[in-house]
């Protein structure tokens, strides 16, 4: 109804009065706002908003979202708005657009702003360069702290983080670094060269965006400076990247355990097609693994068609092995991505999860016990089916462990074992299990 | 092979010589090498390391394991280690200590120290009261910015954060805020009252840890207030904390969605009984779903002894559609974690995903259709099974995209509704589907 009423106001003429009604909208929900908003609308209201707040509330939208937001207002207006975003924000949107749209913005932005995002595009978004901003304050190691302090006033409505100051040579290579913290404690005439910390932790532009946001967090530090190859400063990360990674590759994980592609876009955002190509692809290669089965039912056919009670529990067996190989393989893919277990740790975790795995499968066997017996079958065949659940659980449970540290160590994204891909593997070698110990126990052809 | 060393240093009697060693060791992996060391080998070592730099590595550690190292060290050693930490921090391994164990460190700590423990520990420690540190610099408004300079040049060795100066009246109560990029533009001579911000966003200390970390995420902030019930400032939540926040809710809502209830510490950390507890409750649950599975295939038991060759497909068509129904769900369930979708899209959500499960159904028949046809079973249960596979996975899209923004609706966290949770609803019901469309196809009894 906010939407409602600044639609009216804008109808009625009066844009000023919509646009004070926005006024006091945080970022976030002045950008919910905007997305609802037709261009003539948009074009109305923009001149009383302002470029500056518009630029806010487009930075809070994810990139996809705020390229569609951005193409909805005239070029000039989606110029403004782009020039006074945070470079590397900006480069984020840019990158979503049309080729030929992009051109046409960055022509009309002002030449050093359209510069930097260029520069900015060069570098792959998920790596540090893609992910840096340019605007950071350096310093010669020359100057006095008295002299810095002066220089960071006058830099400070325009760096995204004036809490550290790069203390670079006339080549621009990194030499140092002094927080604004150092520098409001030290000695006003001393130098920067004196008080400056050498040791910088720095990366490549070319390093991932993961071990930026890990390196951040490790440290604590509210940036982290980017260098190319010969050791010269090419912008900073600052430590608002670090959750928007972190969450980042987190839904990626998620998505990828659940069996299916990661999506490049918010969920509501993507696209039919986007959603198919994303997930068709598993579900074929998840069902190519299951054929497995049908085959394993085939060759003892003979043994279900003489006891076909050995069919009921099929389902229940096989589940039952899947759900402890998702439980495993969720939690050692999530501790290997947080760094808590490594390839090393191999053999350590196999040994915990048998021993857990076979307490597991001894009360599942209990448990498919009580229920077969319920449903009134054979006392043998209550028996196969708890010896069954003790193979089946202990079996789910030594895949699941093992094969995502084997991935990793043979160069695989560990991700790639998503618990339909586990619950797959384990059904058709359950089913062996089951039905080899059933003709076994039984006396079957 | 660096412990050993250090162990032969320490049995040598050369303590000096091992904590060189060890010197340049950044924390994290200083304080995984402690953790290795005996009781005896830390106590020779900790006079040459100091406590400052092992309370450095105590604090990288996950507060389970800090807690077990902790007490490795004597009483006073132990209490000198938490008085260097931050006390947010240190109150979370306090916490996980006995209690008449954490009882005894507190005492041998200085008094202000443990109370400034003692006051967090009184917070549930995933809230905003648990997370703050009550080490922030706070300021009166009638003081001048050159003042404000000289006590944050004073203050800063101690605080864990100097960039947000936080203003408050004499009994404590929050006014506003400045920054020190605010200061250091201001003029010298300007008093704090006319150059601080007076909408500060602030949280009470009972306000969840994760609505804690959204705030600081959205708005970029170094650190955020934490007030009590009147508007009197007790701590700050720092930045640093967004990271660990963050990966903590994501790990627990992974180990939920892979079907097991989240560890409370580090998976390697876990014990066998932890294991055990966590995981057996919600597999004794889905074994109590999927036993209705058992159920289905003994009514349709004479379907089955009449044509068993509709058994090889039972686990390819259940296990499709348990891989759509974990696709989709742990989409849908991330994206309302990180707010892209609630209860209002549920609409959306569903509509979207009939059209895509119409979609992959009728893909996943063709498929089906083609393995059956190869293993050479009648024309008509290939149709069957394909068509079968159309219910089943536009049934699993509608349960798996509506059943978490139900949970939600009801106020049940979405997360229960793991992968598993959703294939086992699925199984029983796509067996239903399956062997009512067979017998009705077949014209079976």
């Amino acid at each position: 109804m906010e939407v409602r009423r600044i639609r009216e106001l804008v109808a009625a003429g009066d844009a000023a009065a919509a646009a004070e009604l926005v006024a006091t909208l945080p970022p976030s929900e002045l950008a919910d706002l905007l997305l609802r908003l037709a261009p003539a609308e948009l074009a109305a209201i923009e001149p009383h908003v302002g470029s500056e707040r518009l630029a806010d509330a487009v930075a809070e939208l994810d990139p996809s979202e705020a390229a569609r937001l951005i193409v909805r207002f005239s070029r000039a207006e989606a110029a403004d708005i782009l020039e006074e975003m945070e470079p590397d924000d900006a480069a984020d949107v840019v990158e979503e657009l049309h080729e030929e749209e992009a051109e046409a913005l960055l022509a009309e932005m002002q030449t050093s702003d359209a510069a930097e995002i260029r520069e900015l595009l060069s570098y792959p978004s998920d790596t540090a360069g893609g992910r840096m901003t340019p605007e950071f304050v350096s310093i010669s190691p020359d100057v006095t702290v008295a002299a810095a302090m002066r220089l960071i006033r006058a830099k400070a409505p325009d760096a995204e983080t004036i809490y550290y100051v790069y203390v670079t040579d006339q080549h621009g290579h990194l030499l140092g670094v002094v927080s604004l913290r150092d520098l409001v404690i030290a000695e006003p005439q001393r130098t920067i060269g004196q008080v400056m910390r050498r040791q910088v932790i720095r990366l490549p532009a070319s390093a991932d965006q993961e071990e930026a946001a890990r390196l951040l967090m490790e440290h604590d530090f509210l940036a982290l400076p980017v260098v190319d190859g010969d050791g010269r400063l090419l912008g900073v990360i600052t430590s608002d990247d670090v959750a928007d990674v972190l969450e980042e590759e987190a839904t990626e994980d998620i998505e990828r355990l659940g069996g299916s592609e990661p999506l490049r876009e918010p969920y509501l955002s993507a696209s039919f097609v986007e959603l198919l190509k994303k997930r068709v692809p598993w579900l074929l290669v998840l069902f190519l693994a299951g054929t497995y089965t049908s085959a394993v039912l085939q060759i003892f056919s003979d043994t279900l068609e003489q006891v076909v009670a050995l069919t009921f529990f099929i389902p229940l067996l096989i589940g039952t092995g899947g759900n402890v190989g998702s439980q495993i393989v969720t939690t050692v893919v999530r501790a290997m991505a947080v760094g808590d277990v490594s390839f090393g740790d191999a053999w350590r975790v196999l040994r915990r999860e048998i021993a857990v795995g076979l307490s597991i499968g001894l009360v599942m066997a209990a448990a498919m016990f009580l229920r077969a017996e319920m449903m009134g079958v054979e006392f043998r065949i209550s028996s196969v089916v708890a010896l069954a659940a003790v193979f089946i659980v202990v079996w789910a449970a030594c895949v699941a462990a093992v094969l995502p540290l084997l991935l990793r160590r043979l160069g695989v994204d560990p991700a790639v074992v998503s618990a339909p891909f586990i619950t797959t593997l384990v059904d058709g070698t359950g089913l062996l299990i089951y039905l080899t110990l059933a003709r076994y126990v039984l006396g079957l052809a």
